[in-house]
């Protein structure tokens, strides 16, 4: 049985200071917890709402070998954090999916990146096209953030986190290596960019771009050209043009 | 002076149902509202909340062509729809922007969306991409929803949209003239499709994709290949590198 305190101590992860002493984080919601389960990454605790068994027999059969706390509806809502909880909730320990360095070829950078929606979408992109190494800016949302969890489906589970300290001084110690892409408005169309050699391909804050400190160490600008009359792109579309446009 | 009655009437806007018989919607924000002002549709009224002007220029010059009410914080809540609202809102009406039929010529369909943010970056993109006919299935989320409406950044005041009152017998009519190109699992690459000619580009619901009616009638199903785990895309990611790909 899991004790008042322990559900405080979980519930208070919806906190970004709380996830990151703790390293754990809440994923909610039948896919989100199969793909945890099934990744390897270290599941610390898993809940369901009481009644909850017997509807998704995938969900069940990774639960199975689990020990699994069933809440009444009450404290299972104070974990929850969706309107219409689906009734399973785990918390992961991200120290399974972080890593200290790049080692695939192209790298995902989010710089300063605001909206969870927008990241989590990202990420799930960045998973459908292969991309699998995730650099993440100091400034960008926690994306361990429930909403930026709950928008990957599943994908933050079959990525690797780097998490920067100080994004531009790691991407200056990546740029031997790695030619620095920068989404932007001005630069070179996407699809004209230079190909080949290990890229990382920085994606930036919705409202204010790249930063004088990304651009300087950036090596090619690169642009979707626009046709009419729409002042910008969402930035999650625009990096999943770009991701795309790898395959 | 606006009357209780007057700002209870606009606060109804917030419903779906009551923006259908008014034929009226709210925009609102800096962005949005001067879109919206330079967009010609009709502008029915104008509210800005105490102290709000000389904070920037293009809102302040546009909206001075306008009868603007200003309203107490309060008030102002009562229309608002953002946590933070920048202290200006628009009501307009909807039919500036609706038309009986496509003319362009490709046309941009949304069958049975249901997130208001995947709606809205969709017709963002289709903007940026030069799509401006929108055919809208009719269990489609409202597209003049607030959240739709601020998804857009201004872009719904850009195109033209078609409202279908039986989105299947609708684009069955349009058959002659266009070929209906169908997103979905399992079809043809989307960069492999058949060039030339008309076409209407269907986007489905986010969970349960295209209907078997809207397959029936799908001259090509398009498809974009995966290359890592994730098990879908986001529809409106979908949308934007399939749009993209027209250009």
């Amino acid at each position: 049985m899991v004790s008042k305190s322990q559900l405080k101590f979980y519930a208070s992860l919806k906190d970004r200071r709380a996830r990151a002493e703790s390293g754990l984080f809440i994923a909610e919601g039948h896919k989100a917890v199969q793909e945890g389960l099934k990744s390897g990454c270290p599941c610390e605790a898993a809940f369901v709402r009481e009644g909850f068994f017997g509807e998704n027999e995938e969900t069940d059969r990774l639960l199975s070998n689990q020990t699994v706390e069933v809440l009444e509806e009450r404290d299972f809502r104070k974990l929850a954090n969706t309107e219409s909880p689906q009734g399973v909730l785990a918390v992961f320990d991200r120290r399974g999916l972080l890593a200290p360095s790049p080692t695939e070829r192209d790298l995902v950078v989010l710089y300063d990146l605001a909206d969870p929606r927008n990241v989590g979408t990202i990420i799930r992109s960045a998973d459908w096209f292969g991309f699998r190494d995730i650099l993440v800016g100091e400034t960008c949302v926690d994306i361990f953030n429930e909403k930026v969890v709950r928008s990957t489906m599943g994908s933050i589970f079959h990525c690797r986190f780097i998490l920067a300290a100080d994004l531009a001084a790691d991407l200056r110690a990546l740029k031997p290596e790695y030619r620095v892409l920068t989404a932007d408005t001005g630069g070179v169309d996407y699809r004209n960019r230079r190909r080949g050699g290990k890229t990382a391909v920085v994606f930036s804050n919705e409202t204010r771009g790249p930063s004088d400190a990304i651009l300087a160490l950036t090596d090619e600008r690169i642009t979707i050209p626009g046709f009419g009359r729409a002042e910008s792109l969402n930035v999650s579309c625009a990096a999943a043009i770009i991701l795309a446009s790898y395959r």
